[in-house]
């Protein structure tokens, strides 16, 4: 294997003691130049930290939750790092959606690996953020191999997803408001349909609640979904979610917030437990 | 005086157990139509709350602070209101800078009251930010007549301006690295000489360094500033201010914070202490 390439620095601001960093680095599995967010908390300058990866939504990037979310002041003292990816390839060589919609294409990877055309070239999401990207940070960063992953919508999706998939790899895992059953809601549809091909049967390696019925190691999933959510019913299912885990046995802690809606106030409101969850699995 | 016209509510997300709003109304002190966010705690829920006026800096508008500082937390457990205004009157009636840059115009009303045509009949961001908005707010929402007033950069000066131009109007004032002597940094004279005029005499009235030396009322000043701020020598000067207050026997706690600059990132990791600041004068 060779070295992987250091990632460029684009930015770095001093925050709650810790250091929030933005870099640029060429994929060789999305084929484009990426870009991803860093936060070290004060404990990296001695030495290596756990690390939370945080998937964001549609029409996200790297940079909307380590804007929006007031995560880093936990992170820091908790002493974790939080990397966050963005949300698709970019770029001008990579296609996005026909009609120039926002729920499918550039800023709407949905986290799986295409396998049709004209997509399977760039769109390999889910081996970045599984792979790649883990194995680049923790090559060239202060961070151990101590990983929990979470994310918002799309990419609380991606997140359990990844945790499912991946029996072993975090030792944490938790959502806000995830698209908790993408093949039975109009997002998932539209993005599987075109990513994947017509086949239903190859969707359910990447639905949260397929995975569920033969998940092999019972992580326990934490997720926090907003009761005033206009996507809840429509997109979102978390009943179904929990249909799933109750049937499966798996160990799962659906919050239901009353009166939050979809948005990174909401995130906001509650990503101290969830980055305590993380921390305490962590160790 | 006509009763003020009712805001029309733009959005509503629940927050920290409060509420994240932005409305929209007709101002008349600007000749146009303009956006602010208002954050309400818990406690406004049964009874008129204190409120922090944040007013933010270059560029902005009513939604940076809202989005990035995370003050909702900390204003929630404290129960406390924030409003924060826009930067400048907005609108396709309204003059921006002749050759398009960001230091002037819209999104740069510099909190003064302009003289000059064709400033002047919309630009009156100080009359707007101390009285239009305190009076319809304070009418029409869940606030006390406790007010604070804290902002950053640009709105750090609107800030200090705001409290020394008023004598008893505000508990207490903080800034996050402000334009501490506007006339004597190219931001301020490039301003200042479009918005009041060439002659220097009128822009005294405007900078607080200038201010502190005739202050009546000896509100003590808080103010942040990261050494690692690009624009604290050449725009900044908070050592004039630190001379001016020296001078005035006038009380200043100015904290120079090592290795944080000009960013959000700076203003999220010290905003507690500010909050906690108007939150013991607001009593």
């Amino acid at each position: 294997m060779d070295p992987p390439l250091i990632p460029s620095l684009i930015s770095a601001s001093k925050c709650f003691g810790g250091w929030q960093k933005r870099f640029c680095h060429a994929s060789t599995t999305l084929n484009c130049d990426m870009r991803f967010s860093l936060f070290l908390p004060p404990e990296a300058e001695t030495g290596p930290v756990p690390v939370l990866y945080w998937l964001s939504g549609l029409t996200c990037t790297d940079e909307n939750f380590v804007q929006k979310a007031g995560a880093q002041r936990i992170a820091a003292e908790l002493g974790l790092a939080i990397l966050a990816p963005d949300t698709s390839p970019r770029g001008p060589e990579v296609p996005g959606d026909p009609e120039g919609a926002w729920d499918f294409g550039l800023g709407a990877g949905f986290y799986v690996d295409a396998t049709e055309q004209p997509w399977a070239r760039h769109y390999r999401m889910h081996d970045y953020v599984t792979r790649e990207l883990p194995d680049l940070a923790e090559a060239v960063f202060p961070l151990s191999d101590r990983r929990a992953i979470a994310g918002h919508s799309m990419g609380g999706h991606g997140a359990l997803v990844a945790a499912l998939r991946h029996p072993g790899r975090y030792c944490s895992v938790s959502a806000f408001s995830p698209i908790a059953n993408p093949m039975a809601c109009p997002w998932g549809e539209k993005a599987f349909s075109r990513y994947l091909g017509p086949d239903r049967r190859t969707w359910a390696a990447w639905d949260s609640c397929a995975l569920l019925a033969k998940a092999q190691e019972k992580l326990p999933l934490l997720i926090d979904q907003g009761d005033a959510d206009d996507f809840r019913k429509s997109q979102l299912r978390p009943e179904a979610l929990q249909k799933a885990a109750t049937a499966a046995g798996h160990p799962l802690t659906l919050r239901l917030q009353t009166g939050y809606d979809h948005s990174y106030f909401f995130i906001a409101s509650f990503i101290e437990d969830h980055l305590r969850h993380h921390a305490k699995a962590l160790g």
